[in-house]
């Protein structure tokens, strides 16, 4: 993999090409601006920080990136984890929580570039889709939740993320913003099928109704910003974004310090986690629909320095946005450059028009927020995978309710445990199968599922897995009460087409099993052990006192067997 | 199994086990008198805390539990761990120690018969042999350099289990001690091979010499102690015994306390795990021999009223001691009668003859268990782990070294961490070969290892590991690389010959897969799918949009796919 792979697309790249980018880039950008102001203030911060992370991040991805149409950006689920690390005690005793902010990116970059050198992007194939899902989905009910004080003009105390304290607040409502909010939301709903239907009918081309519908986010915020001027909303309660930090961001490198870091290294972890993986599973996504690859190593390092490059620019942590690149990719982007085009009509949008976005009201942006995530909240992927795995289920459902209980951050982490915990559970739990002889073969198969020829003498058990610590015992249970139901049985044959590896742990309790078959007048067989597995156990006391035989197949074990007993 | 094994065993009772049950419960005794003191010793606790876990424990396991010859009692390992929890900050800041051995005794005894409760005997499998075995030597050596003191009659202010702190001490070391000490070991030591080849050579029957040299450390205390009176050494700063209660110990149930239990859950908890899991092993060892049977279940409830009736008599936590239980065999024992014997023989001890053990010089008592652990240090065993499996081999030494350095507790936690480290490294490397036909068979078999049949068109790969979240990555990536270097490949057929589960996570993925090969022309096929197995994913999307087909077995895949590349 180059460390650059910008270089070999750029290498093909065709003026075709540049058509479908221009285009994507546009849209992206209109898409960019309310949902960057939006995001930062959900993680509880000033527009700019949003905005500032749409402009270098996604240049320094598009150098090292692999996927060619991932927008990099400020996100949702990476913005409510920022409003619950700014809201730690600890973080929030640091008594600068914009300083933090950006701390947190610089961190988490950091984060993935030393998980990039030391080769451990393994690390995060341990959260499992399931897991994942469950999470986003928490993340998402939990954003919905934490807009409700825009979406309705409350003013409490202080909620945090606590959206059953906001409802002890609901008769405190300004009507005047929930109107606001209603109309918002019904022209952003409009732009999606009404809009899409009525321009069908009209016979514009469906390149021009994508367009034009993608542009519903702008046009909710252009036109509720224009309700707020014409009527002087601003004065009657309704709050707005207010003045916006004008011009480009002052680069700066002013985020080390090695006790803040320490204070932060939790929340920041998570962050990296999520940015990381989300990224690359949207990427793949995307990947796959055009037979693209995404290098999950070289990610790393994209996705680290693009966090690295938002801290410079003093903006919240990045990374690939769901809905985002979702747009970007159906408007037609072939490559980054569609991200670089978007980039930069950022950076003209904060040099020359933030004073158009200080009477934007938060109640459209936070209805923007709503729509956005909503897609997120995946009821069907959850009945879907409740009914594939239940233990998948389990850890997904449990993931999302501790998101909304527990917090974030406990979320993840019992999500990641109940994985490993329903992994180990599958794992002790083997599938072993009795088999016989399929009448007139050689094929030997489970006498549950076929009508099967068997032998008083002769117990064949084909272990379908490793043989570890952690099922040694199941698999020890499971013999002794074929034997117990079986009395008449002489020989034991343990079929090991699935086993590919035993244990020390194991390897010592076979030890002990073939002593006590040994002592009782029976014997331990083996057949169809694979070569690599053999050339590791064949000098081990097992097989030196084995008081059965090693036999290459199934079929010979039974002929071999069943001779001997006659 | 029945609540009361006793009832079993008691049933087929004759009267020629008896001999055997009386004379190993003599020499068994002999050996308990001298453990119990040393061990409570050991612990920081006075004699009488080893003596009274002598008694009662024994005969309640002897009741409930499963092993004819396992002797429950004071033992080293959980001594050693008794010292040290009792020498945590906030344990010592109780301020009364003996209560807390004693409330350390019950709560391991209920932790037990919750875990009996709960039906979690099946945690206690997560701790491997190796990380035991590495536990246990690193816990002997602990052992060992805590005697320094009473070998060499130092007297450090404190040092705790810290054997570097001891040897600062040296030029301070007590010379009187010392010859006693070591003429304590030569006399120890001629009991056992010497001894035995002068009573060979002197024509005595092996029962007697058996018997004659299991006295050793009754002989050794006895001489030392006389020696003690003799010369007057206990004026001579020789370390003793002292006093010791007299009296069979009063049943009380004063352990009760919430906020203690609550301080001593943690190592409470571990002694529990290690007395359990030891004694399991050990159980089960001597069972093997004989092959007879281990109920793990019962075990947690025998060794959790045992543990809850040392708590009850004024002892200290209980387990099967290696040693004294391979003494209790090797003297003949039948059945647990051999115990009660003991155990009542202990009982007369307490009532009549503390006054003797006033004058035990501390440091043949030192010798004795330096004795007793060193075959616990098990540097053989290491070495062939390490030679076995590199996995297990590195949680076994960074076990035993960890015990040394971080701590008891900490030595068990990390040993189980690397268990399941590197069971999840292994699980997501899984091994993956690429086969071919054998020439003239219907057998597919590793390129690598065998002369086999392949064809440019097709990638056979035998996948030998479920395919879960923790390995589909692994799966992915072997899969690419092995088109990159065949680019001539249509058709990928998986063979799950090993394959028993597909998780949600490799379903998805999976799906990825097939939807990107679709995108390049290319087929993904499954071969010999388990029965089960299909049962799960028939109806899933892969399926229902399969690029391949299914096939039955791998030579139909074969047959059929290259039929159609011609």
């Amino acid at each position: 993999m180059p460390f650059f792979p910008i270089v070999s697309w750029l290498k093909t790249y065709r003026r075709a090409d540049l058509h479908g980018d221009v285009f994507a880039g546009l849209i992206t950008a209109i898409l960019l601006v309310p949902q960057g102001i939006a995001f930062a203030l959900l993680a509880g911060l000033p527009a700019q920080f949003g905005l500032y992370a749409s402009i270098l991040p996604p240049l320094v991805y598009a150098v090292f990136g692999t996927s060619r149409t991932l927008s990099v950006g400020p996100v949702s689920v990476a913005a409510i984890m920022i409003a619950s690390a700014l809201q730690l005690p600890e973080v929030s005793a640091l008594g600068n929580p914009l300083q933090s902010a950006v701390m947190l990116s610089a961190e988490s970059g950091a984060i993935l570039l030393a998980m990039a050198l030391f080769q451990m992007g393994g690390l995060v194939n341990f959260i499992s889709h399931p897991v994942l899902t469950g999470f986003t989905s928490g993340a998402a009910l939990l954003i919905m939740g934490s807009q409700l004080p825009q979406v309705l003009g409350l003013k409490p105390p202080s909620c945090g993320l606590d959206a059953f304290c906001y409802l002890t607040y609901l008769d405190s409502t300004h009507l005047v913003t929930l109107a606001l909010s209603v109309a918002s939301l019904a022209l952003l709903l409009f732009f999606g099928k009404p809009l899409s239907w009525l321009l069908q009918r009209l016979r514009f081309s469906p390149a021009l109704i994508n367009s034009i519908t993608k542009c519903g986010p702008l046009m909710t915020v252009v036109v509720a910003t224009l309700a707020v001027g014409h009527w002087q909303l601003g004065e009657r309660h309704v709050a707005v974004v207010g003045e916006v930090v004008a011009g480009l961001p002052h680069l700066q490198l002013d985020f080390f310090d090695v006790d803040t870091w320490k204070i932060l290294a939790s929340p920041a972890s998570f962050i990296a986690l999520i940015a990381y993986v989300e990224s690359v599973a949207i990427a793949k996504v995307v990947a796959n629909l055009r037979g693209e690859k995404i290098n999950p190593n070289q990610e790393l390092i994209a996705i680290g320095l693009a966090n690295f490059a938002t801290a410079m620019s003093g903006g919240m942590p990045v990374a690939g946005g769901f809905s985002r690149t979702m747009v970007n990719f159906a408007a037609g982007a072939r490559t980054q450059i569609a991200m670089v085009i978007a980039a930069l009509l950022l950076a003209v949008a904060v040099m020359f028009f933030t004073a158009w976005f200080t009477n934007i009201p938060k109640s459209a942006l936070a209805v923007i927020i709503l729509v956005a995530v909503f897609p997120l909240v995946k009821f069907k992927n959850i009945a879907h995978t409740w009914h594939y795995d239940r233990g998948d289920g389990i850890a997904q459902i449990a993931t999302l309710i501790s998101v909304l209980v527990l917090g974030i951050e406990e979320g993840i982490m019992l999500g990641i445990f109940l994985t490993f915990a329903s992994y180990l559970r599958k794992a002790s739990h083997p599938h072993i199968a009795v088999v016989g002889r399929l009448p007139q073969t050689k094929h030997y198969r489970n006498i549950k599922r076929h009508q099967v020829q068997t032998w008083p003498h002769l117990l064949l058990l084909r272990i379908d897995e490793n043989i570890t610590f952690a099922n040694m015992n199941f698999i020890e249970a499971f013999i002794d009460a074929q034997l117990q139901s079986a009395p008449e049985v002489k020989h034991v044959v343990l079929i090991f087409t699935s086993v590919s590896d035993i244990d020390t742990t194991a390897l010592e309790a076979l030890e002990q099993l073939n002593c006590r078959f040994q002592h009782s007048g029976m014997t331990l067989n083996f057949a169809e052990v694979k070569g690599f597995l053999l050339d590791k156990v064949q000098h081990s006391d097992l097989f030196a006192h084995l008081s059965g035989q090693l036999f290459f197949d199934t079929d010979e074990a039974v002929v071999s067997l069943t001779a001997k007993s006659k």
